[in-house]
């Protein structure tokens, strides 16, 4: 299993970004074709007191293969144009392969 | 559900500190109590090339004050100074409530 991550950091205006990612960015994630699971997080914290982290996100997939795949599917295009657009300052994306 | 992250960014010897992480660290964070899943991610790039970061872990509790029990108890703290020695340059560490 790998999954394609998500980390945001802390955005300028908190409201308007929850706003776009929960009302338009998070559906057209989820409609990537061979996702598996999508799982969202809010960081609300650190043991260090504040985190520079707003949220995560983790898009699971069956392979790699498959994870490529969707990142190059027009709905994977699609969530790619839409993150750049509203979240290019903040986000960091990585591949992972769950061990 | 709630879950702790750490995150770490590649380390100077990917060996030593594999070796350190699955052997050692991971066996004392699995022993925290009230532990319900912990998955553990290896990095192996991003869609713009190489990661900075090498390794990701979740560690998932039932609820934010059952996760603070388990830092605090004998095993987290156990677990705690474990990740200072080996890994207190290269990890940051957040507190995420799955959404």
């Amino acid at each position: 299993m790998v999954k394609l991550v998500a980390i945001y950091r802390k955005p300028e205006d908190v409201e308007a970004f929850d706003k776009h990612y929960f009302e338009v960015h998070a559906p057209l994630a989820e409609k990537m074709p061979g996702l598996i699971k999508m799982e969202v997080s809010k960081i609300v914290g650190s043991p260090a007191g504040e985190s520079d982290l707003h949220l995560m996100a983790e898009m699971y997939f069956e392979s790699k293969e498959a994870m490529m795949e969707a990142l190059s599917s027009p709905e994977g295009r699609a969530s790619g144009k839409d993150l750049r657009g509203f979240a290019g300052q903040v986000v960091s994306m990585h591949f992972a392969e769950v061990v």
